[in-house]
């Protein structure tokens, strides 16, 4: 049953978890609407507040990213959602949409480059929308979009949501829920909170509050109103994964203790680190300038290099990066370098990847 | 952090977690589109078939069970479904299936009564359902269901499909899905399997997925067909909760080692040993006789205790009970029996609830 031995994760989620967190989900079970539950939970929402950068709602669900994109959708949309695409997330969102039955258009952007809040203003003008969905942070292409010009876009239409999926965001990079208003804010654990996967966490609005209660078939699992009346007694609607959520308590102290700037300023710098070497190595950025995540890098596979064969030879040294993400697949390679991730480690996997190429 | 002492839980979930259990969930993180993963989801499914009795399709999701009823309604309810309602949770099904829109009628019967085969089949016999939902263990009320006797009914009608909710029964008890012909049997992870919460399980029927093909508006998180699609290669549609899948693995296992019917026959000698424990004190049993459930006993508070005061006192030695659920808060407390609970446990249980009897 031990995996032995651990295999280092750069991959973009899951990422690695630390040992001291892991075990944090060993602590013995408790009842789901206990006093003990019920300060779990009250301990957790604070810190997640200051993951979102909000005073207000925060739900924690007991699914991935996806759920939420789910329930997101469910509770805001009425007549019409418009679905930001600039990369495999973003199109999941759309198609999460449309499986849900709900009247949705997609604005398509080429994978690799940023949506600009002038297209987005262009489309809105046209009335047609009351919610917009957009991927902070697209996991699949190593693109950061602007959210806080984009957020400031959409609150001229007053009658408009934002939603926005910042899985791979949250914990990586400065996020203000508040300040740029945005209505729901969603991110998964697996990611740059280094946490494992089953957790997704958000933020939610007033107006989204507002709005959910005007839209019909919000089913009950995803239900926003059914949270918000569970969270003033710290409790979900459905038993929660209790364990998940004792190791989200242990790792947001831990992310506390080295600050959030510390944090998002370690991301930065890793990011550097990668795009010096991609640079020297003769590999491209594929995501656009300007525009490039702090927690992730699609490196353009302009080497032609057998993506496989670097990943067997790194698996055989203990650590793994990622291929492209669907279309990508040949053309990029990912290297994540969120959560806990240390300088010397990417350190370690570049010199690795080095021999590999060294060695062709 | 650390939760000290330990509160021996007998309450109806989430149950204990035996230690090796519990750090089984603390391995290093793996990908989820690893071949570790594919080897871990590979090696869970038969142990899940055998859960569920069914040589076919096993589908592992990250949410709790009231998620899995969300799912076999989205994928399952055309023209309109049947909820037999005896408890709890019967009656969230039916809240569930309205919740998603979907024409629902409920078939009512007393709280702590059985639901009947002949009051299912007058329904029936009206045409006018092509679903059936059904609680095979009302945690609520301590009342085992039918099961085989309805599903004979149900298979007269060969265009209604049979959905049962088996948490708290999968595990403690023998469930023959395809004896039965259980269209979608789903259980949680919680119950009577003794892991931690946050995993949904469910056996899904051929005529389920010709049936799903058909029905609209089935979601992106719980669509079966995504699930059996991604089956094909041991995966999950989106990122699963693979830490307590790990748990899943290894408490099967466990289990396997006890043996199936070693399992069961203990949670019928537990629920002997409450039952005369019932008796000798002179409390009453809620559920019908020839009903009663194996895994959890609801007592009828004959003697008028105050059953706050009596959990404070077990509390303070380590050990807790359940009140009753929803509307039976006071008229009925509930003790468990399931999961890995020993003879042992549940007599130092009952001789601390003495000792408080005797101390009143």
């Amino acid at each position: 049953m031990p995996r032995d031995p651990h295999i280092r994760l750069f991959i973009p989620g899951p990422v690695d978890v630390r040992p001291g967190i892991l075990n944090a989900q060993a602590l013995p079970m408790i009842g789901h609407r206990s006093p003990e539950y019920a300060d779990l939970q009250g301990r957790i929402i604070p810190k997640l507040q200051r993951v979102f950068g909000t005073a207000g709602r925060v739900f924690i669900v007991t699914s991935s990213g996806s759920g939420l994109q789910e329930a997101a959708v469910r509770n805001c949309v009425g007549h019409r959602c418009l679905s930001l695409v600039n990369g495999a997330f973003g199109q999941r969102w759309y198609e999460v949409a449309l499986a849900n039955s709900k009247p949705a258009h997609d604005l398509q952007v080429p994978w690799g480059t940023a949506i600009r809040p002038e297209q987005l203003d262009d489309r809105l003008r046209t009335g047609n929308y009351d919610t917009v969905t957009v991927v902070f942070n697209e996991t699949s292409t190593g693109v950061l979009n602007p959210i806080p010009e984009m957020a400031e876009v959409v609150r001229r239409y007053p009658d408009v949501l934002l939603l926005v999926d910042a899985v791979s965001a949250a914990g990586g990079t400065d996020i203000r829920a508040d300040e740029w208003q945005l209505d729901v804010c969603l991110t998964s654990s697996q990611k740059a909170l280094a946490l494992p996967p089953g957790l997704a966490l958000c933020s939610v609005s007033d107006r989204t509050i507002e709005r959910a209660h005007t839209v019909p078939c919000r089913g009950w699992y995803f239900d926003f109103l059914k949270y918000d009346k569970h969270a003033a007694k710290n409790h979900t609607p459905a038993t929660p994964a209790i364990s998940l959520m004792t190791a989200l308590d242990a790792q947001l102290d831990a992310i506390e203790d080295e600050g959030w700037k510390a944090r998002f300023a370690r991301h930065r710098r890793l990011m550097h680190q990668v795009h010096d070497w991609v640079n020297d190595s003769g590999f491209g950025l594929f995501g656009e300038a300007g525009y490039r995540s702090p927690t992730v890098t699609a490196v353009e596979n302009t080497r032609n290099i057998d993506v496989a064969a670097l990943n067997a030879y790194l698996r055989h040294r203990g650590m793994l990066i990622s291929d492209g993400y669907g279309p990508l697949k040949e053309k990029t390679f990912r290297i994540a370098h969120m959560g806990d991730t240390t300088e010397e480690a990417i350190s370690v996997l570049l010199q690795t990847i080095d021999s590999y190429l060294a060695e062709q």
